[in-house]
């Protein structure tokens, strides 16, 4: 008798959260090769892109050529960030299928992103799930999930509240608590997975989206998966960070996660060794912060496979 | 009504594991200043240095001098590796009252450390163990428990072999496992010490000592913290890796370490702040190669903060 086999989806965030983070303008060409580089891995689903003001955010201006360059890709769930209805509607209209919306439970958060506050933003959510065509679908973000960059620790009552009227716009959707700050803990993921999960069944399923700013990445990633949650992000190189500040970094490393799981016996459908060499393009390009352990141990394993 | 408070003890390795693995060598005076910083971080047990081949391994050389500084630190329970017998009579010659052995559970580690079999290493030990003063304690380090650099995964059957003769020497001792290479994954650290407290529940403790070489090092702590175990080996700054291959690292960072336990509301004794002035030494060391997150992440902060 074989054991069932485990199973989980890497959701590579790397070409959105990652590039979003790189000071010098990444060519649309280098994007598109990252992103086929990842999905030679084995990469069935990215968040490859956002449409946000180009005036904000002139890394991500290229946003419709990186849509219509993944849809050529066959059996690519490539999924699109969108933070406000009207930029989901530029979204659709340039082809996208898989709209990722994003709001903040910290009003600060929330206002710094899209000058509104949660529940204004919650009602534009509405918006953007009543003007949904058929053929689309939705991933709901919750930023600041855990923690918040300018007031500290998140209260899960204050997810909770928010979560209410989100799910009732529609529960069918997958959403993301997401650890901002990288300053989640494992009690606290297992903690308010175990909650969200008993308050909203209903909900189609969740998904974790972790940094690993203080090394908790994969740690507070074994902790959601004990809570059930079969859905995470990751960054491949754990591109991210911030140029404002020199010791915060990205998403954590899919290569790290890749191996972790491997190694519990969970499948990915990542192949390592591909991955490693799209992470290696990733860590390539110039302004990149970078983070993850698994592509420098294994590079050093090739090394030394080379040389003996 | 308050929580019941929860504790962890972490083991502070770094002037041992991480100091043996600096090539120049780190003057004596620096040595005892790095572990007097620690001592004033919290840090309540420490393993100062080891005996050894000072042939082998220079850098150790001045371990006598180690124990008689580190016993100045009142409270301050420093323990010193030995490989054998006759390096276990040298420590407590110098003053050592606290002994940690070591053996490998993989034939081919053992015999490349002390060119013996892990049996003919569990006969030395034995011996170690008759010949200890009334007055002295022991903790047994069990390497390659995981995983071993020559020939892989190591079977969890072997680890329960080898430890049968061990534990019939004494039960009256501190085991750790350690993950030598950090290629454990949180499943087989889970498993592991959920049989070996089944099949020796007469051994005084069990410790976990792992490495954050593919980034799994604060997931495994986490792992083994799930399964009962609450002494945790780190190194403050990651300190540790290979002169002879690049992407090797060191022990989890005792600042990752205790950043995680904080926030989960476990009591580690150990003051981050000063931790981390005292991670910075290690860090400045000629020579370290370094790992860990939350040094830099809280740098960032404290130049932020100045900057704000």
């Amino acid at each position: 008798m074989t054991m069932p086999a485990q199973a989980v989806e890497i959701v590579e965030v790397g070409p959105r959260d990652g590039f979003q983070s790189v000071g010098p303008f990444i060519p649309t060409p280098t994007k598109i090769a990252i992103v086929e580089s990842l999905y030679a891995s084995g990469v069935r689903r990215m968040e490859t892109t956002s449409f946000v003001s180009t005036s904000a955010l002139p890394q991500l201006a290229d946003a419709p050529d990186i849509v219509a360059a993944s849809a050529r890709l066959e059996g690519l769930d490539s999924q699109v960030l969108v933070p406000t209805a009207r930029h989901a509607q530029r979204a659709l209209e340039a082809g996208a299928r898989h709209l990722s919306a994003v709001l903040s439970v910290s009003e600060r958060h929330n206002m710094g992103n899209v000058r509104r506050t949660p529940m204004e933003s919650a009602a534009d959510y509405a918006q953007m799930v009543a003007a949904m065509p058929a053929d689309c679908t939705m991933r709901l973000n919750i930023a600041t999930a855990f923690d918040c960059p300018h007031v500290g620790r998140t209260e899960q009552d204050a997810v909770l509240a928010l979560l209410e009227p989100l799910v009732a716009a529609t529960a069918d959707v997958e959403i993301a608590l997401c650890d901002t700050t990288g300053r989640a803990d494992p009690a606290q993921v297992r903690a308010l997975f175990g909650a969200v999960r008993t308050c909203f069944p209903q909900v189609r399923g969740w998904a974790f989206h972790g940094h690993d700013t203080y090394g908790l990445g994969a740690a507070n990633v074994l902790a959601a998966w004990d809570a059930g949650v079969r859905v995470f992000d990751a960054a491949a190189a754990g591109l991210g960070g911030c140029p404002f500040a020199p010791g915060a970094t990205g998403n954590v490393a899919t290569e790290d996660l890749v191996w972790m799981f491997d190694h519990m016996g969970v499948e990915t459908g990542i192949d390592m060794d591909r991955l490693i060499d799209a992470a290696l393009k990733v860590a390539a390009l110039p302004g990149a912060q970078i983070g993850g352990r698994v592509r420098d141990a294994i590079g050093a394993r090739r090394c030394l496979a080379i040389a003996s």
